[in-house]
């Protein structure tokens, strides 16, 4: 067997899959921002038409599955595998949002890191041999978050300033093992690892989650010889402005300037004129940045090379409670178009 | 790319990987069952010297990771990914068990089907060129799973005559492109699908996982042509007795009698003097039993064939309270030896 291994962390796709068709799917607040246009599916209701918020959130899903298959011109008995995971806890934004789908599935858990991991393992099985076509898929809602790991919302509690919005949103992207040559590709992807810096504010993700995608984002450009100018875009997502601000410290400190970096949570919304405080959050936002804007301008030719590397806060109420530290990982995968 | 799927839902790992080593840690209850002498690491300490029972399983997992690689004469560093998750809200019992790991980490949520679902995964990346060593790990904990699922222990609630008993283990097993003529290999495996039968007991799991278990295995004799004769056990983890009995009953109406089936969750305990009801059940127990007693008993030569079919419930207290129906998910996985 061929290793495609290229260093400890990052392998190389040797067929590339190809990014056969996507959709983003968001919420109110989402088609108030600054991307709305970019969005495929976008529904005033945050119930989208369910009885509650969990299953609002299993319908986001579906709603972006049904219509990235659609936009790949494909059946959805054409994609062999989909790689699935949400914040809810056991997954069931993703297990109930499939449970009529008939596709193979896949749960990961990734928390937000969940859009990079689901595209490195669709990735993975397709230039592993086992599919012709795989699905990554993510979401999260901003109410079923909200109540599940900080308070009621009719408690209506004052958020900190480095607090983020978890976004209300789902993405997904139909991964094939060839398509079109205009289309984006994924030529790689770095493993992640999980890092933990100590930090214990579940109201500071960004600070958490910065060394994790610092830990990455070295890791692809070490295993590569790629310099960060290599690319149009280094696509951080989630880490809101604080923790933006100390990834792009980190890499100062080792003499390296990032010119090219932007966060999915700092484009999602107007972040003074929508009161997200740090930015956005969840799997949904770096989902719907990714699935939405970022595609989008590739196929426009607008964007050409983009490092996407979604960062995930491994936490969880009961650990929290017992005071402990939050554990996070970033996944970084590389997409280009022309190669 | 050379296809290796052999089928819709099957795939046929070219190089087989091999399992180079593996490890089964228990507790108390199960170093007093029928198995205690196959587990690598038995604590009477339900607390595995930890304050809480979740940091208890975290301890369990880096046990059984550290057991397992031990056995595989490998140096952590040789591992390339660790592919993990466990019942626990947000899987904090793979994230904080890795946290010290140094090893690129995928989170997977497969609920009491993860033991199955790494180790295809693991095997999908070994195979498709992406590691040499990969690591398949997963736990539950008695303790931890009940105060999260059901009732504080201190309640003592009764437990209906359909409920299982989850297991407090972890398992792990080493997969490796290449070794020992005379060890396992892992030669296939089918992917699992999201099969929802409408049952909404949650303390009959076996009820509800079995039409997914059913719906696999079907897949994988159906895609392989082969009898379920050809194994020396069909191995499920975990229906109990009455999702074992629903699954016989389901080849039965198909004209299929199997004689050479055994459930993870009749193996584990002493079902009568243990007071375990149904039997048992978590991804502790079909990783308990598939890491000790079952590869051991491959390595010396008694089982020869073993097709290993981890279900799982897919549900979660929210969606319980919501009225809903339980999905479930079987993942299945062919290890042979003298292959």
């Amino acid at each position: 067997m061929q290793n495609k291994k290229i260093g400890w962390r990052t392998s190389r796709f040797l067929g590339a899959p190809v990014i056969i068709g996507s959709a983003a799917v968001g919420g109110k607040k989402e088609g108030d921002g600054p991307l709305r246009d970019d969005f495929d599916i976008l529904n005033e209701d945050s119930f989208f038409g369910e009885q509650t918020w969990e299953k609002a959130e299993s319908a986001m899903q579906k709603l972006a599955l049904d219509a990235a298959i659609k936009n790949a011109a494909l059946a959805p008995s054409g994609v062999e595998y989909v790689f699935a995971g949400d914040l809810l806890n056991q997954c069931i934004g993703s297990t109930f949002g499939l449970r009529d789908a008939e596709i193979p599935f896949f749960g990961v858990y990734g928390a937000c890191s969940t859009m990079a991991e689901t595209i490195a393992l669709a990735c993975v099985s397709i230039d592993g041999g086992f599919a012709k076509n795989a699905v990554a898929l993510t979401s999260s809602h901003y109410c079923s978050a909200e109540r599940q790991f900080r308070f009621p919302l009719e408690y209506g509690g004052q958020r900190t300033p480095t607090s983020q919005w978890t976004a209300t949103g789902a993405g997904a992207v139909v991964l094939s093992e060839s398509g079109d040559a205009s289309l984006p590709r994924v030529t790689h992807f770095t493993s992640g690892k999980i890092v933990d810096a100590g930090v214990k504010d579940a109201n500071n993700m960004g600070a958490a989650m910065a060394p994790a995608a610092y830990d990455t984002l070295k890791a692809h450009f070490d295993d590569t010889g790629r310099a960060p100018s290599y690319y149009d875009l280094i696509l951080t997502g989630d880490l809101g402005s604080l923790g933006s601000e100390i990834l792009l410290d980190f890499f100062a400190r080792d003499g390296v300037a990032i010119e090219n970096h932007n966060d999915c949570g700092l484009m999602l919304y107007d972040r003074e004129g929508q009161d997200v405080h740090a930015g956005g959050s969840g799997c949904g936002c770096s989902a719907g940045v990714l699935c939405g804007h970022i595609l989008n301008a590739m196929r426009a030719g607008t964007l050409r090379r983009v490092l996407f590397a979604a960062t995930g806060a491994m936490l969880s109420t009961t650990s929290s409670q017992q005071g402990e530290s939050i554990p996070s990982i970033s996944y970084a995968v590389a997409i280009e178009t022309g190669v």
